[in-house]
């Protein structure tokens, strides 16, 4: 059985305009490969209600899971509730036990549940809420939609909450293997590689250090000893 | 007249698996912000013909730019010419200008044109090509898309032979003031702020540093005297 698939859909103007440089998505990658669920896509909108509703709709149509990250804080320009609520076509209202948690946690604070605060516990119908142990105010899954915050520490939080409850694949397994040559000299008996092993994926990433040219050699798949073949073969390769 | 847009296209399967960490699209929003061009929309596929070309032709149709980063060098995982010329309907194929600078390149330092590399001077037909100071083989231009490599150095390099190319906007000016207490404090406030400048764009960016809330407010526009008259509104409201 093929493992499950992922789309990542990052909610931020700061990403867009450069600002800010993105956190979210390599810790989610990271995770997400780790537990055997592919990540096949990511898209980066800004804090646009069209923008958000069109990609949540191409997105949860095309991979078993879509997780987001940011827009559902206090602030004016957090509008990723509504957003989802309007993909699903359901209303979003100040939910009971997303109040009550707020509640008591403003209570031990000493800050006051205002109307700001309050717009946190606006939840989709028919979500189910995501702990967030961090700051307390929940993100939500609804459908197949995993809805986070965007401040790096409570958005890992609630994908450390989320992941636990989906069902993972055979974790996916690589080896790396560097090569100190241009990749225009390797490329054909890597093509070769490929060819003779088709049951893995095969790609080369290029980087350049102190002037000179080379590739890391990365080999994904998920039978162990196909996996050691094929690197042993590609280190009798390129010696 | 509004900013010319843009959008980013990362064609890449090592930044989904979370193997890397993405640098370029990190560059080309600082990039474009400074040129006055907006930078609407990102997406990430991996290196699967179908899925290149997806999006391209999506991208290309609503955005004024589409920028690629990857998937242009030698090797067999590198598609990225033959999707853009599937996605505008062209064919691809060695063009001489792009193999000439190949072979003078190739004949100073001594390696081999081989068939691999050659394969980077596959241009699908009507594009222009794109200067590459940093190791030659050229991306190009075809349409409203730009096609560059997805090594750093190369990237950077593209872009900056492209930008002066293109048609920018009035820069667009920002202030960064950082507010020591939580959204839900200042949200209040910060609406009503939006509301009196609905000529600009305010954002609330929430960070966490050493168990403390706070939030960055950055707030966007092209007329600097409004600007500062927003950002020293704010300053009065949280003293």
């Amino acid at each position: 059985m093929p493992n499950p698939t992922a789309a990542m859909l990052v909610i931020g103007d700061e990403i867009l305009s450069g600002r800010t440089r993105d956190a979210n998505m390599h810790h989610l990658a990271g995770q997400l490969t780790g537990r055997g669920i592919t990540l096949g896509e990511v898209r980066i909108v800004s804090d646009d209600h069209d923008a958000i509703v069109g990609a949540l709709n191409a997105l949860r149509g095309g991979w078993d899971h879509v997780f987001t990250s940011g827009g559902i804080g206090p602030t004016h320009d957090d509008i990723t509730a509504d957003a989802v609520g309007a993909a699903f076509g359901v209303p979003v209202d100040v939910r009971d036990d997303a109040r009550t948690l707020l509640a008591e946690h403003y209570a031990k604070t000493g800050a006051d549940l205002n109307a700001a605060r309050l717009r946190m516990a606006r939840i989709p119908q028919g979500a189910t809420l995501i702990d967030n142990p961090v700051s307390v105010a929940p993100g939500f899954t609804i459908g197949n939609v995993h809805v986070m915050a965007g401040v790096p520490s409570v958005f890992e939080a609630m994908v450390a909450s989320v992941l636990p409850t989906l069902t993972g694949g055979a974790p996916l397994q690589s080896t790396s293997t560097r090569i100190e040559r241009g990749e225009g000299d390797i490329a054909g008996p890597l093509a070769d590689l490929a060819r003779e092993y088709p049951d893995l994926a095969i790609g080369s990433y290029p980087y350049q250090k102190d002037g000179r040219f080379g590739a890391n050699i990365v080999i994904r798949g998920d039978d162990r000893a196909r996996l050691d073949a094929a690197t042993a073969r590609l280190g009798t390769m390129f010696g």
